[in-house]
């Protein structure tokens, strides 16, 4: 495999295709703030703003000027987007809206806990941008608010009947593991340690379940049995797999090999088991007993979920030299590319149905924004380029 | 066509093929209710009880004992749900749960009017063939808080922003128009006739768009504005179709040809508009501008849709002579025959892809039950029946 020409790749399609996109099409010059919904050729289709892609476009264009390179251009969208997020987001508390219209008023409560993360790591990393303390004092405030509300992410808009059969979900604890490091700059010591520890914890032992051949599942009880119920038999590859980059960077940071094998380990597990051995791809929910998923939507192929893959992939080989990675990561590559990026017009498609074909051909919309292919854009461009001057080396010697 | 042929097709199928499938295999003899989740073979695969089609299973049984005979196992089979209703599916002031455990105990606070609603028919129909009081003072005390919620039917489980975008929904005027008949014993002539009143108006002259080339939408403004947003776009070809049944009934029994008439052909409309002329069936979603739907099962073949197109068709033939009719439920007798009923195992599949292959393999799930197969057959059978025979005394004359 041609390392080098890979990395081009990646690095090509981010910096030429999809970061322009995302700058011409998104931002509302008019009422501030970004259009997600975008069609094919990127014209706004609908003009509704949700918070999780506002503040996780404000997150990648300053998260990119921080690793990338000081584009200013970068800089002035991120700041568009969180003056609008600062002014219209949130009910002057930090508690963060769902949605909103064009003009920023508020459409929805603040029920949705993602809205409140996606926040916290889009002003920690304009704050990092900008050295601006305001952006470190609205992530730690949110960061606040986001622990909590651990034990009740809904709020009064649960409708579980109090003390009824309790689940605990393992989104929350997946997107702190990344949180963790993301505003790593705000944290002290001693919160930053816990917040790890209380993240590892839960990620390996409490949703990934050896006694059901390794793998990690989206609900468990509060005491952490198994619940055989519809929440409690859904698995979601790809949320586990994404869940198992956080988990390398963090056992990179923490110089935890343990951690590291223990992530590709379940990485190669969960992608197996997700694989669409007939039409390819990886499933987006199945049930672990076999049984009919509750959602219709189960065996269409998203976008995020092969993005989120391919970062993992390449990390566990870069940082293993596991070849079932690598031989992994070349299967996912090209059914990736094949399926997902489009050769006519910018950015990539989001959803497939089983086969493969374009099930939507918007490139924006309520869940699809400017976060994963950008993100898995940049992190595998860096994570090739990485491993092929360590390959340079190893030759050159 | 063969009328009688066809109509003893329907008969069949619902008394020697659907019916017994439920009354062997959903009821639970230990605590009570009914299992729903029940796999192609009838197994069941969860045990969880849903309020919707617990009372819409004892509707059906109800139903049937009243319209075709006084059939003892029927009869039981719906009091063995409505005991079940009674003693664990309200909170004690029939604020009707969405959801139980296996033994009773409530899983997801009362949030769902439409529980209420299927309350409401299955006690009106019990006590239409018990004449047991209780009965109609149960659907009476539910018909009452459904109407007392008519405003605001999600409660404090609301998410909208109050005073934000204020959208009314088609599902309650439509579902209330097939309610009025079938408690039509229960209620005082005056409020009946308010209710029927209501309803038309709603359906017909609100959600009902000459101005779009005559669809039905889902979603309008309280002032009866259109909403270009995600809601305000969205078209369930399926449910405007129902409505229009729904409509008729009430056509005959007003004697008003006019309502038959419009009835006829917004069905025709709506099939067209709805129908997927690459592959066949009626989509589950779309989008009246043509731009991507926000639901990702879209594109899906569902089995209510095309049963519920299959009343319409025939009802619509049956009461206008319309050739158009005629040949369309030809055609979607042929697709729904083909591609939702089993042929190995009893009662008819639910879900399938765009392609019209089985998405999911159940027979039962957490929305399908005792319910729309069982009355499509009933409501076809009886239909073609009277065509028949109207057809016999034609030829004889």
């Amino acid at each position: 495999m041609n390392f080098k020409k890979l990395s081009e790749q990646y690095k090509t399609e981010l910096l030429e295709n999809v970061l322009p996109f995302w700058l011409e099409k998104s931002l509302d010059r008019e009422h501030g703030g970004y259009f997600t919904c975008l069609d094919r050729e990127g014209k706004v289709f609908d003009t509704d703003k949700f918070i999780w892609l506002q503040a996780r476009e404000v997150y990648m264009f300053s998260s990119l000027y921080n690793k990338i390179e000081k584009n200013q251009a970068w800089l002035d969208a991120a700041d568009h987007g969180a003056a609008f997020l600062l002014e219209r987001g949130h009910d002057g508390n930090f508690n963060w809206y769902f949605s909103l219209d064009v003009e920023g008023n508020p459409l929805t409560e603040p029920y949705n806990i993602f809205s409140y993360t996606f926040a916290t790591i889009a002003f920690g990393q304009l704050n990092l941008a900008t050295g601006n303390q305001l952006y470190a004092d609205v992530a730690m405030k949110t960061f606040d608010i986001i622990r909590s509300k651990v034990d009740n992410p809904k709020g009064k808009w649960n409708k579980a009947v109090p003390g009824s059969r309790a689940l605990k979900n393992f989104a929350l604890p997946m997107i702190l593991c990344n949180l963790a490091l993301e505003i790593e700059h705000l944290l002290p010591k001693s919160l930053l340690d816990q917040l790890i520890e209380d993240c590892l914890h839960e990620v390996l032992e409490v949703f990934y379940r050896p006694e059901l051949g390794g793998i990690i599942i989206e609900n468990v009880c509060l005491d952490g049995e198994l619940s055989d119920t519809f929440d409690g038999r859904v698995v979601n590859p790809g949320h586990a797999i994404e869940a198992m980059w956080f988990i390398m960077d963090l056992g990179v940071r923490l110089q935890r090999e343990d951690l590291i094998q223990k992530a590709v380990n379940i990485t190669l597990n969960m992608l197996e088991y997700g694989w669409d051995k007939k039409y390819g791809g990886i499933f987006y929910f199945m049930d672990r007993s076999g049984h009919p998923p509750q959602q219709l939507e189960w065996d269409q192929k998203l976008w995020w979920v092969h993005m989120e893959t391919l970062i993992s992939l390449i990390k566990g080989y870069q940082l293993t030299g596991s070849q079932e990675c690598l031989v992994w990561f070349e299967k996912v590559h090209n059914y990736t590319w094949a399926h997902f990026k489009d050769v006519e017009y910018p950015e990539w498609y989001g959803y497939l149905n089983r086969q493969g074909e374009v099930l939507l051909s918007l490139k924006g919309g309520k869940w699809k924004g400017c976060f994963h292919v950008p993100r898995a854009l940049y992190q595998c461009w860096r994570t090739l380029e990485d491993i092929a001057q360590k390959d340079l080396i190893v030759h050159v010697v």
